[in-house]
Parts: C-alpha cells; structure tokens; sequence
C-alpha cells in the first residue's frame, strides 16, 4: 500500500498547471457565490449560528482537497446533513446555545473519525445497508420536512417540531401572528429564486449574453436576492420594524478549537453521527461517480470515505458542523469546468475572504431569504413520483420507501430511516429466506436433469434429486431442512438423496450445520445424502470442516454420475424411452 | 385454508386409540418426574418462586398439545429463556417481588402474542436473523452465565449480576461467608446428578433390569436427589441449621389471572420479549425437526409458531413465565415412546396433581439441590469446541459465534445476541457485496463465453461483455456501478458494454437505479449499455419500469447474438484461430 494511495492530490497536483488553475478558479468563483447564502441557510437549519455555515466552508474543502478522490465534488454543509444534526442535537440543548454549538463540533468529529475508521478498516460496504429505496424516501421526506420546518421564517412566527405531527399545528396555531414586512420579503425572495432558478438563464441569452455566461450569473440569483434584501432592510429600517435578521456576525476567520469531549455526550451523539456519516457518504459517492463519468475519471470509494472522514474532522475543529459533498454545488463546480480539487482550495479561499470582509454586511439579512433560499433547494430533492415507480416495480422495495417517508415525516428522520432500514433487511431476509429448490430427472437418453414439473424426465423412485438454485447460507439454512424433511417423508420409498450444488457458491456455517442436521435426521430415517456438482471453492471449504468425513455419502462430479452409481438401472434405460424432452415452461 | 391447518390436534385426535393412550401414559409418567425438579429449579433461575415453574408445566402443555404440530415435543421452562426472563426482569424489579412476578407474566404474553402474529402473518423466517453460529455461542456463554450464577446457592452465600465481571468478584468476596451445611448439600447433589447421568443406567443394567427400564428409572435421579435432599433437610433440621430452603409452597392449581397490563412496562419488555420468542422458537423447532425426522413425520413452522404463541399466552393467564420446546425433555418425552402430543396433556395432569398432593413436601427442598440441578443441565449445553470448528470452517462465522459468546458472558444475555445478530448482518453484508463479476470472451469457434483471466478466448476491442455471477440487489448495487466504471475507464476503445445475466435471479430496485444511473455514466462516455441472456422472470419485472424503453440499448438472447450484432467481424473470424479452449482453472 503505498503513501499515495491515500493521497490523490499528489497524483493531480504533480501536473497541475496554469490552464487548470484557471478553470479552477472560475470554478471557484461561481460555487463561493453560490455557497455563501447557502452555507448561511444550511447553519439556520442546523439550528446554529449562520457563520457557522461558513465556518465549516472553509477547511473542510481544503482537507477533502487533499484525501478525496473526486476531481469535482464540492464540500460543504448541505441540507439533509443539516436537518439530521437539528434532529440529533434540538432534543439535547437549546438550538444556538454555546452547549449546542459544541455539540454540533463533537458531532462533526464523531463522523469524521467513523468516516476515517470505515475507510481505513474498508468498512465502506456498511453503506449499503441503505438501500436506494431508502434513500430515496428519506431525502424526498426531509426535502418535505425542512420545507414545512422553514415555513415559520417566511411567516414570521416561532414553531419547533421534529416532525409533521408536531409542525403543523403549531405553525398553524401561529399564523395569526404573521410578520407583514417578514411575510413580504419571504413571499418575494420565494418567487425571485424560483424564477430565476429557470428563467434567468434564457433571459440574460436573450439579452445578449454568451450562454456560459448567461448560465454562471444565473448561479448568482441567491446571492443578488441577498444583497437586494441586505439593502432593503438598511435602508428601510425594517429591523427596527420587527424583521428577524441574522444579526452580529463576528468578523475574521474562525480560531482552531477543540470540540467538548464530554464521553457521555459522545456515546449518547454516536448512532446520530453514524447515520450521518452514512448518508453523508451515499449522497457523496453517487454524486461523484456521476461526475466522474462524465469524463471517464474514476472516484475510489475508500478515498472518497477518507476525505470526507477529513472535512469533518477539520470541522469539527474550526467551529463548523457535520459537512458532506452536495448535489447542486457539486454539479454548478463541474459546469463550471472545475478540474480539479483545487477549485475546493480556492472556493475555501474565498469564503474565508468574505468571513474577513463582508461579515458587516451580513447582520442585516432577514432570516428569510435564509428560509426561502433552503425551500427553493430542498423541493427540487422532492421526487414523490419515484415512489410510484418503486412500488411498480416491486412491492418490497415500494414498501420500504414508503415506509422511510412515512416513518421520517410522522416521527422523525432517524426513526425514519432507522425503519426503512430495518424493513429493506427484513424483506430482504423474506426474499431470500425460500430459494428456489426443484426436483429434478434424467432428460431421457442424456446426462442432463432438468425440472420435473417442467420437463418430461424420469425420475427414479429410490433417489431423489434436488437442485438448490441459490448458495446455502443462514438466510435459507432452516429452510433447506424444513424442504429436505417434507420431500423424503413424502417419497417413503427413497433412499439416496443426491443435492445438486451447480448453483450453490457458498455453503455457510449455518448452512453446513443444516446439511450436518439433515444427515442425522435422512440417516434415521433410512436414507443417504449425496453431493453432486460441487464447485471448486466451496469444496475446498467443505475440507476445512469434517463434514466429507463424516457424512457418509459420495461426492459425485456430476449428477449424471450419482445416478449411474445409486440406481444403474435407469441410465442403462432402453432406448425406446429416450426422446427430446417437451419443454413445459421457459 | 382450513381450519385443521391450526390444528392439528384434529388429525390425530381422530385416530387416537388405547394403544397410543399407554405409550403417552408412561413417557408423561417419567417426563413428569424429570419436569418437577426442572420446572422448580428454572422458576428459581428466573428470579421467580420456585411454584411458577410448576404453573408453567401445566396449561402451556395444554395449548401446545392443541396447536403445535410436533408429536414428541415437551413444552415447559427451559434454562436459556429462564435466564433471558431473569435478565429482562433483573434491571426493573427486586426478584421474587409481586411486580417481579406480574411482569414475567405480562412477558410470557407479550411473547405469546408476537409468536401468534408471527404465525398468522407468516414470519417465521424472522428467526433467520438468528444464525446458527450466533445461536451456539449464545446456548454455550448462557449455559456458563447459569452455572456461574447458581453457584451462589451450592456455597449458600449472596452475590448477582448480568455478567461474569459483576458475578465473579461478588462471588469471590462472598466465598469467605460460605455456609458449610449448604455446601454439603450442593456438593453431594452435584455429584450425584454428574454421576447418574451417565453411570446410574449401565448399574441399574448390571443389577438385572431391563434397558428400556433402568433408562427410565435413570431419568428419575433428579428427583431422587429431591426426595433425599427433602428427607435429609427435615430429619436434620437443617433448616434451623441456616441452609435456604424453597419455603411455603402454595397448594393447589393457580388461579387464572390476567398480566398487568401496564402499557410503558410492555413496551419497555417488548425487546425483551421478541428476542426470548425468537430463541425460543429456534430451539424448540430444530429440537422438533430432529425428533420427527426420526419417524419420518414433519412439523409445520407455523403450527409451531402458534403452539409456542398459545403456550405461553396460557402460561401469562396461569402464574407461569415464558416457556418453550426444551431439547433434553423432548428428547426424553420421545425416547420413552410418546406417540402424540397427549403424553403433553398427561404430563400437565401429573403436575397439577403434584401441585394438589406433594407442595407441603416441597418446603423442606434445598434450593442448593435445585441450583445443582441447574448447573448439571446447562453445562452439557456448553459446548466450546463448536467455536473453534466453526472459525476454522469460516472466518466470518467464527467471528460472529465468538462475538456473540463474549458479548453474552462480559455484557449480558440481551447485548450479547444483538451483538452476534449485527455482526453476521455486517459480516453477510460484506461477504455478498462484492460478487464475482467476470469479464467474458468468447471461445474461438464457438458460441461459448468465458472468463477471460481463466480461458484463451477473444475480446472484442468495441464491446465489452460481463458476465454478473449473482443476483443484483441493494448489497451489490453500489459494487455493480463502482466496477463497470472501472472497467469502462480502463478501455476507451469500448463502445458497447453487455451485462450477461445468466447467474441473475433478481434485479432488485436499488440494482434498477444503478442500472439507470449507470447507463446515463456510460451515454455521457459514449458507451451503451446492452443486456443478455436475462431471465424471464427478470425480463417481467423490468417490463413494470420503464428501463427497457429508455435504456436506449437492446436486450439479446445470448452472448453471442450480441457479439454478432454489435461486433460483426469478431463472430465470423477464420477457422485457424478456432480450437479447444484452454481451461486454465477449473
């Protein structure tokens, strides 16, 4: 293993040159403006102060610069991050106290040494007990959530709640109370992004500009509807007239500290940052092979583990918050001809800027532009449609989505996913818990053996063939004896019963110990089990136990053989017999 | 379905004749002697009165004799659930304590009524996530667990704990205090019970009575030790002598009363009580196998389900605590000719008459005789070898048996199977995450495809053909993508890339989203994806999305319609390059 496994920056850095460092830094450019309002948002969202968002843009990037393997994915607090840390700290302390900023440290430091650990241990697999359809329902559930939960800042009114049970009455209970100016800039900044988020583009070409051009300052929407409401509060006075804005934010760049490393806390964070991790790793990695494929490039996912191990930990220690790779950052740095992580050196460079020099300007934000900012972001994750598609596809992933999105909308997002988790095992242990095991004869006048409720085959009445199309393991070990049991005490007159292993690429400990268990239970009942067609690995596995030993029956080469030995008397068939077999089914 | 289905008491209650009556009548004889001190002494392991044993060896055999399908299998407390009720209830409530004993009822309800539901929805596979490994090192650190724990009565001193670092030092501290009389007691009856395991029926044999006889008057050394324990207590007044005794028995059947049922301390159990009907229903259906595959008869898993369910909802109506199918009592209940499961209904007729005529007798038993009686039941549960066979069968198995024994014997019963669930979850997780993916040529002259690390044959520059040797579902879906995108950016000549899906019996849709997303990865690279050899009920499932309309390729019969249509020039190479292929691995 060599250093530079671990380190893809030296590969890209070795060659990097003027060309790319421009195209990085028009890269750069682009995602800083699109980064500043929303790492100011993503903070509200987390329950944090909003400089914290920008805080942890800073070197975040510069540590996934130099461990990730992604040429273009842009590091940073992201929506669904943000809501899991709200969920995971708003129940421990109160949303912005210093105890919460802490924890919000701690819990960015928890993830990124699980991050580390999985990609040092090669545990990287873990992520796949998130199947897609659980993926799929918990991003359109928080989508739907952080919408709903952002509603109070557009209207004005307080309203707390980790899921729609406990929002909507409450946020329904306010609305009397609605802030008409807070109202008025929401309902504005809400049509002015979702205009711009289409229409801009087509308008600047039709004004004359070139279409990247057109396209890099429609990235810049968020940013202009900031600047317009920043003026519109200075010069209205509208803070004095009861406009929530972000108020002090404190200048320069964030001191390195260490997180609180309360145990207790940590143990109590530790399944929180787990799922963060996790998700914060599938939304990542999908995210950067997409990218990547665009340009035949490749993402290493242990890399990929270890870099955002690192952004986190480099979080952790500099005031911000859990941070993943994000979807429509990742995608604008890429249009943007981003090249390579540097473009994250120089976005880090450019937040950092802004912390020294425009935070004065930030105290007059309202909080909802921040609001309308996360809404217009989190609807385009709603995919509701997808859910039909799953469910007609298959039922059991149909209901394991549904059941996240239920699950995260009615309880909450770790029980949420807790559940769809739990459910995708289930059906899948459902699914795999009865392999396909036929009966199967001798294709007249061949070696061949085929279905017999399929095919025209004879069978002989003193041994029984079983084809197992599936390996032997625990999901389907007790199945296997409940099947072996009924087959034989259905033939009385069978004494040999030979198990054709074509299929079988795993015999497990469970299922060796079925296969020990049917032995003893065939051997009292008068009957010898048998093998056939066993395959190299799982034969040599077999040797490690005493299993050959012990068993009592022949191994055969093929199941052709095994008949030839157990019952001469049908192979040796008059030809008379023989013929092609009638295909019942396909 | 029929009503008979849930009963099978129905089938053989028809045929039941007096020659059935006797054999029932005598194995219920001496599956009663066995059951008195056992049930006694498993109630005392329970935290509970020593009379909740012998409440819960009488309308439990009752139900299961109604609805469980195994002829031979005695129902009653066992050790590892005992222990399991002790463990749950040990944390909420002092032992023996009338809270004490309404939760172990409302337990053995809830259990009842989780094992009902599993029947009526069919969920037996469930206990699949009870691997075989993860159930033998649970039995074995269990089995330890209660010797361990009982130890405290043979040296009549105090001491307690979930796990051997509580249990130990306390009994080492308490060792000094040892009571001498009790000691003797415990010694000798240990001794006794050791020795007329397996030596009292060869002497019995020696002194002229026939096998079947000094077999079963062997079974009665228990019970033996009780009489002369009782005797000894009462001549001796060793009661005064400071040795514990079991005390006031109340007379007479129990009343039938309902569980408490408190809605928190249930959800509270439910945990609890889910694991304890799962173990319990694994031991007691793979004890029901090997008995009835003796005779060549079968149980139904269900049927099981539902007697267990049955058995203990009738135990919490009674004063008892969860029960299931024990392995030496049922082995027993078989040897000595049960033909069905009346010699149940005698066995609870013998009970409840020892619970009408001998409890007066009852006050004067040691419990240090009953601990003896423990500890010489659960050590031949302990079986320690099976873990070293099992690491060297399988890493991964062992692992997960290993973790599972450790975790029960350092943390506790109910850590330490989550533990070993987890760990096989993971372990499964990993092994399956990555499955063979072959890229495949084709064999000179042939319409064969294979390996091409494992054959000479001929690769197309243009089309890249993989064979997938395993279904597609969410714990490879993320492996599938990350590899064809290696595999398409190691060859930039490819053009067309074919999925051979021969080894594929399922494309789940987390494997459908790859499918798609790998699809758009490849258009973007210029490469299209093709499908072959798909089988039907793949092909049906894909027709319900959309995916073969929009993957923009064609899906082809074989390997090498693909060929021939994609790469024209390759199928119909000369003769010269044609030949056997060279096998290079078998």
């Amino acid at each position: 293993m060599k250093w530079s496994h671990w380190l893809p920056c030296l590969d890209w850095g070795r060659r990097y040159d003027r060309s790319s460092a421009a195209q990085d830094g028009l890269a750069a450019l682009i995602v800083t403006l699109m980064l500043i309002p929303q790492s100011l948002a993503y903070a509200m969202l987390a329950g944090l102060p909003p400089v914290a968002g920008l805080y942890a843009s800073i070197l975040p990037l510069l540590a996934y610069a130099l461990f990730g393997s992604s040429r273009t994915l842009a590091v940073g607090p992201v929506a669904v991050v943000s809501l899991m840390t709200a969920a995971s700290l708003a129940p421990l302390f109160p949303a912005g106290s210093p105890e919460y900023v802490g924890a919000a440290m701690l819990l960015a430091l928890l993830s990124g040494v699980l991050l580390t650990a999985m990609a040092m241990l090669r545990l990287g697999f873990i992520a796949n007990f998130l199947s897609h359809p659980v993926v799929s329902g918990f991003i359109s559930a928080s989508g739907i959530l952080i919408a709903v939960g952002q509603l109070k800042h557009l209207f004005g009114v307080s309203a707390s709640g980790e899921n729609l049970p406990q929002l909507l009455p409450q946020l329904i209970q306010a609305l009397p109370g609605t802030h008409g100016p807070t109202l008025l800039i929401g309902v504005f900044s809400l049509a002015w992004l979702w205009w711009a988020r289409t229409r801009l583009k087509p308008l600047l070409q039709r004004l004359g500009l070139s279409a990247p051009l057109a396209s890099n300052l429609a990235k810049a929407g968020p940013i202009m509807a900031i600047i317009a409401a920043i003026a519109a509060v200075a010069l209205l006075q509208l803070e004095q007239a009861g406009v929530r804005v972000v108020g002090v934010v404190p200048q320069g760049l964030p001191g390195l500290t260490l997180p609180t490393l309360d145990l207790d806390l940590a143990v109590q964070l530790l399944p929180a940052a787990l799922l963060i991790s996790l998700v914060g790793f599938v939304e990542s990695v999908s995210v950067g092979q997409t990218l990547a494929a665009k340009r035949r490039q490749r993402i290493q996912p242990d890399n990929e583990l270890l870099g955002l191990g690192a952004a986190n930990i480099a979080a952790s220690f500099s005031g911000g918050f859990p941070v993943t790779g994000g979807f429509a950052r990742s995608v604008v740095n890429h249009d943007a001809g981003a090249q390579t992580p540097m473009a994250g050196v120089f976005t880090a460079v450019g937040i950092a800027l802004s912390l020294v020099l425009l935070t004065p300007l930030l105290h007059d934000l309202p909080q909802a532009v921040l609001a309308a900012t996360i809404i217009v972001a989190v609807l385009s994750l709603v995919d509701l449609k997808s859910l039909r598609h799953t469910w007609r596809y298959s039922r059991q992933d149909g209901a394991a989505q549904l059941a996240t999105l239920l699950g995260v909308l009615l309880i909450g997002v770790e029980t949420g996913i807790l559940l769809g988790v739990g459910l995708s095992l289930l059906l899948f242990l459902w699914r795999t818990s009865r392999p396909h095991i036929a009966v199967v004869g001798q294709v007249p006048g061949s070696e061949h053996f085929r279905n017999v409720e399929r095919f025209a085959v004879i069978e002989s009445p003193s041994v029984l063939s079983l084809r197992v199309d599936e390996s032997l393991y625990f999901p389907n070990a007790r199945y296997l004896e409940e099947r072996v049991g009924e087959l034989v005490a259905a033939r009385p007159r069978v004494r040999h019963l030979v198990l054709m292993c074509s299929g079988v690429n795993l015999i497990d400990a469970s299922a060796l110990d079925s296969l020990q268990a049917i032995v003893e239970r065939l051997r009292t009942a008068g009957v010898q089990l048998h093998l056939s067609e066993v395959k190299g690995p799982v034969m040599d596995q077999l040797r490690r136990s005493d299993f050959l030993q012990t068993f009592g029956g022949q191994v055969f080469i093929s199941q052709f053989e095994a008949l030839k030995h157990l019952a001469p008397a049908l192979s040796s068939q008059p030809l008379s017999m023989q013929g092609k077999p009638h295909e019942k089914r396909s």
